[in-house]
């Protein structure tokens, strides 16, 4: 399949009649595994690859680093990659190409951007300069930081949002992606109020997948927490270790070498 | 502290109290985990950090990538640093001076590549080629892989095993590494007829850390073994979620975001 196949493939997902389900990535090990369990796409965490390299989330990873990282991930899996790509970094039509150029079809754009909320006007310029730069091959899901950000008047975050959400949906954006709502109820609000697909991120407190997709939710990601999940059972390790000398682990939790190795095997 | 006192630092913890623990790390923020629980020293996993790039194990990751790697593992702490570079790809000399040049003090070097042993020779010869280059500002760590490969006649491997600890230490190793014994017998007999400290993989089956403690080992590493354990959590969780719908171990397993990015701002 080529990579505009796999563009339109993943773009397809957002479609239905499946959720499209994405437990995050971080490095190629962990999205190979993501396609072995049968997942359709693999997207990847920000601030998961940007742990890999010892920088905090947050724009801090180099982008050519973000890159060569996002580039082994998409060599390890033959499903569409789409990346996490923060808010672009310095240049986000740069970025789009660069993502393209590493092997991936999707990213997300964040509109939030050194402690900032850009304005709807700069956000809807840099999606459309992307769309132009890059056509239809490049699958881009435009997020807005209003509730992670917790920003502004609460009172009016549902509309502001969906005022953004809607603005970058007209400007090009495939996919509609809100962060930090868990609530059933604002999830079934946003999905009719907004005119594209809606990704939500599932975080502890948000609802199960077959009750996202009762409310119409087209794409579910996991953010960093399964990067997390993967850190704490080798904190878990580490403690046990120091505390009672033990590494039980390694017969009942680790996937076998030779299993490991299988996958990397292709 | 500079680089030659970190050396010093590592090469002095093979030499007690405490026996040497080393809970392998495979990319920085796994480093820092280590860091953080209180261990003196990291020690990385060849496989965990090839897989991070999606290469199976045994030299198919170009060094040049590895050391990329390490470097990034290095910056992420302030203990000393020993590297897994597996027979030291192409140019054992070149990769200590890489490894140090990365930030790294210490390193395993093994007698195997190419699925073939090297001669005792020219696996001496490396070794003091090594030690002439670089000085006592490199630890090495010297491994045989007789066992792990079953070399050859099992009758007479730990008398060849032996000889080529000996003769490794005698070329200016500082440690002795014998992977894939796990029986607390023949450990007792290597401390023994090993004329340096030795070093022993905790696999599933080996003594607990205390009696190897006991047993005289000076230092314990695990391998890929935590990488595994990193990923089995990974796996289980994106099983949960396409089995069940369900991410439970958001909550329950992972270190929380803050506590990450903690870790990663120093």
């Amino acid at each position: 399949m080529n990579q505009s196949d796999k563009a339109e493939l993943l773009r397809s997902l957002h479609r239905g009649p499946e959720i499209l389900v994405l437990p995050n990535a971080w490095d190629a090990v962990s999205a190979r595994i993501v396609e072995t369990e049968g997942f359709p796409a693999v997207a990847t965490t920000s601030a998961g690859c940007a742990a890999v390299f010892g920088y905090p989330d947050g724009q801090r990873i180099p982008r050519a680093e973000m890159i060569f990282l996002l580039t082994k991930i998409a060599a390890a899996v033959d499903v569409p990659v789409t990346a996490d790509v923060e808010a672009g970094y310095d240049d986000p039509v740069q970025t789009a190409r660069d993502v393209l150029a590493a092997g991936a079809v999707g990213f997300n754009l964040e509109d939030w951007a050194d402690n900032e909320l850009l304005s709807i006007d700069e956000q809807v310029r840099r999606i459309r300069a992307i769309r132009e730069a890059c056509g239809m091959s490049i699958v881009i899901n435009a997020r807005t930081e209003i509730y992670l950000a917790q920003h502004g008047d609460a009172a009016t975050r549902f509309e502001r949002s969906v005022e953004r959400l809607n603005a970058y949906h007209e400007a090009g954006a495939d996919c509609l992606f809100i962060p930090a709502v868990t609530d059933a109820e604002t999830i079934g609000r946003l999905v009719k109020a907004v005119n594209g697909p809606l990704n939500i991120l599932a975080t502890p407190g948000a609802p199960a997948i077959r009750e996202l997709k009762a409310l119409g939710v087209a794409r579910v990601s996991l953010g960093s927490g399964p990067s997390r999940v993967a850190l704490g059972a080798f904190r878990r390790l580490t403690r046990d270790l120091k505390t009672n000398g033990a590494f039980d682990a390694l017969r009942s939790e680790a996937i076998p070498y030779a299993e490991v190795q299988g996958l990397l095997t292709r």
